[in-house]
């Protein structure tokens, strides 16, 4: 498998401040001075109890491919507010910072930071959207995935969104987030080639319609196609006359091929209750092998719905609500600064915001999260100073960092730092996996979760708490800014 | 300004199921048939009255660089299902259909082709992606950035998206759609330089964070940039900190130089509240003419509050809520065959559906727009038979396709074809506009529709209606396969 981007010199998109602030850097010899950057999500989409983490090795890529190109360069020359030198120091830009992530697929949390890059103040400023635009467009997906999976509760889910897509890596990542996020496959070529997804063909309707009948149609389908033959039924009307045509055409077609047909599909009206008599035609006619796909508008709740109402469906497909995450499109991904290097001191920074939910956890830290050694079980995460450590001897006591007599004692747990290097001093150390291993990753971490975190509604809000010592960093910090 | 598509051979990326249909048509002999398909959208985004349609350009270049690239075409040759010769239909692959459009920054209305394709089923077929893609996202965004622009009732909007887009390209062309939706610049240095839109520069808090203090990042900054100067103020504190430090380094820094300040930005709190405060504390000052901008999540409905709550506010910049669209991230773009052409004539054809918001119109069609002669204003869109012309000396009955007995006799008026030829016989006839062009065809056209039709609450269903001729074509192909 490549990671080979789609996208050529993506470095060169970007905000003009980010070069305005690079250059200023630059100017004013501060563009050396070493920075602490979070990337962090501030709000869990649809609601739910947490996210899945996602894009990592587009990160990576890009990172390592990272340039600016001429035509961005002479742009810069063009306008008068950037140095010459500045605009030298890019084109030959080499990148030094160390970056700690955690692994892809693991469950997130908000306010946790999930990159962690340390490094000259001027590029870990400059690889801000790379880390914003794949962190949150995987993550967003991966997470929707996962719901839909969970709604589905052991029926398959397939990711058929890329004529959906708002882009054409929107497209390609998307399936590539979906899958890790549970789905069973896709319906695009692309990326079933460059990921190893499985592929997921369909018939659709203007096949149907370009043939004088739909019985004529289905046929000429199964003569091409006797090994993946798979019919759209709704055309023009499911029980009447799209399930007879496919039946018959069936016996016509593949019987004497001693061929077996792989699915129908129901893409339009009352799918549940479409399902049961398209069942019940099938098996009557001697195809209870036969598979009855669903799609149209799918979302985990309408997933929900039809399996709780026997919805005889043995694979659901999910276009544009997976593909675009209508119902919760954001993922709110940033990336603050936290701390400076001076005179090889961290001093902690803070965003301090008239929002009380804007407002940043300072200081260069270690993310951990707790499992219970019994159990299994994930208990919480714990932000520390990063070079704190947790002793799994003793008793730990969690507390809520804005409701602080909130208190909870734990023994007997595991604590496992879950930001691991990537990059060192510029050097990648990261070590490319298989999708398909951080897929089931993934479902390994969520099984650590407990079913409260993991229900639709009114999920449990996971403990995400702050070690005694950076709380009262934070505490300090604020109390210097809003005091003076 | 050229129309570079910064992704590689997106041709290849597609649905399996667009490729085996091609190679389905291509093998049963029906590959050159020729086919009608429309391109049409079923539902404006966030319940307004209109939507804009935007990614044309973008279209057009992907058609005219439409190929398949050796890596698609090698994992199709491992795919069982694809007969070789078709592969090597793929491989020089010659496009040769008519394609008509609507000009870009059009409203356009839900059921009517924008574009309109004609020519061999196979080639018809594989658009799709490339046409969906494109019209859904730039439209979405395009419509978006002008209920912003609308809210904002004469006061700037500008795009400030790239960081918080799902995927780098749609962060390019989503910027190219604002703007034509009437935003007044961008945040992103590539899309100003590649789309000629002017680009607008900010400050962020992780430059006045990496300062040992707010007036001395100020200071600096001022220095750097003194015909360019402008502050985010709200890192600590708005009132207390950020508006006194500003002023400050203004006096310190810019006013020796006989330097201006550009603005002040706020990003969090109650800004409406904030700006009064601020735009008193600058006037007495003697900066009155320092700009205030406004960001956090903002979108039409908190832009519209903040108008009439007399904000003084002089540039509303947008990012997420406009490159995301996340209060209605769907455009529902549909691409479906509508005819066939069989010994010369046409054949209608329809997809009927289990849902009757999903029934297609037949037929080859011709799309008027219809103005009053004497106030220029839109009264309706009707749908012909393509030879079909409407006659401006008569007068014309609209009725309602669905609720017949709603009828309505219009006269006096102009009769325009909006679907304008974009390729013939392959060739491309489109002529390439300017950016700047297209934003103010836009905003002319959008002053043609009543302001019922542009309100958000409950806006007007401008009609779009059918000829008597088409409305009889579509009632019988229903009535002949519901009736069989």
């Amino acid at each position: 498998m490549k990671n080979t981007s789609i996208l050529n010199d993506i470095a060169s998109i970007t905000e003009i401040y980010e070069l305005t602030e690079a250059n200023g850097y630059f100017m004013s010899g501060k563009a050396e001075e070493t920075a602490y950057f979070d990337l962090y999500f501030r709000k869990v989409p649809d609601k739910g109890g947490f996210a899945v983490f996602a894009g990592l090795a587009q990160i990576v890529d890009a990172i390592k491919n990272f340039k600016f190109n001429d035509e961005i360069l002479d742009y810069l020359k063009n306008e008068k507010q950037f140095s010459d030198d500045f605009i030298d120091y890019l084109r030959n830009f080499k990148f030094t910072c160390d970056i700690w992530a955690v692994p892809e697929g693991t469950p997130i949390f908000p306010n946790e930071p999930v990159i962690k890059v340390r490094g000259p103040i001027i590029q870990a400023q400059l690889l801000e959207p790379i880390l914003l635009i794949y962190m949150n467009s995987q993550s967003l997906i991966a997470t929707k995935a996962n719901r839909l999976v969970r709604a589905a509760k052991g029926t398959a889910v397939a990711e058929f969104g890329t004529r959906r897509a708002r882009s054409f890596d929107e497209a390609v990542f998307g399936s590539r987030a979906a899958y890790i996020g549970g789905c069973i496959g896709t319906s695009a070529a692309f990326q079933s080639k460059e990921f190893g997804i499985p592929g997921f063909n369909a018939m659709i309707h203007s096949w149907v319609e370009s043939f004088d009948s739909e019985y004529e149609a289905f046929c000429e389908y199964a003569r091409l196609y006797p090994d993946d033959c798979t019919f759209v039924v709704d055309t023009y009307d499911t029980i009447k006359s799209g399930i007879p045509n496919a039946i018959k055409a069936f016996d016509d077609v593949l019987k004497p091929m001693g061929k077996r047909p792989v699915s129908i599909r129901i893409d339009s009206g009352d799918i549940t209750y479409l399902s049961k008599k398209a069942r019940k035609m099938l098996n009557e006619a001697g195809y209870p092998d036969c598979g009855i796909a669903a799609s149209n508008s799918l979302d985990e709740y309408i997933i929900s719905d039809m399996v709780s109402q026997g919805a005889k469906i043995d694979c659901f497909i999910v276009g544009e609500r997976l593909i675009n995450c209508a119902s919760s499109p954001l993922f709110s991904g940033v990336y603050k600064m936290c701390a400076i290097e001076k005179d090889e001191k961290i001093i902690p920074k803070i965003n301090l915001s008239e929002n009380v939910s804007k407002i940043s956890t300072p200081h260069s830290k270690m993310l951990y999260r707790l499992f219970d050694r019994d159990s299994g079980k994930a208990i919480a995460d714990v932000l520390t100073l990063e070079d704190e450590t947790i002793d799994e001897t003793k008793t730990f006591t969690l507390f809520d960092p804005d409701f602080t007599w909130k208190r909870k004692e734990v023994e007997n747990f595991v604590a496992r730092k879950l930001l691991l290097p990537v990059f060192l001093k510029g050097e990648c150390v990261y070590k490319e996996k298989e999708l398909s291993d951080i897929r089931e990753y993934c479902s390994e971490q969520i099984d650590t979760l407990w079913e409260e975190v993991k229900r639709f509604e009114n999920p449990h809000s996971y403990y995400v708490d702050l070690s005694d010592k950076l709380w009262q960093i934070r505490r300090d910090l604020i109390e210097k800014h809003k005091g003076a």
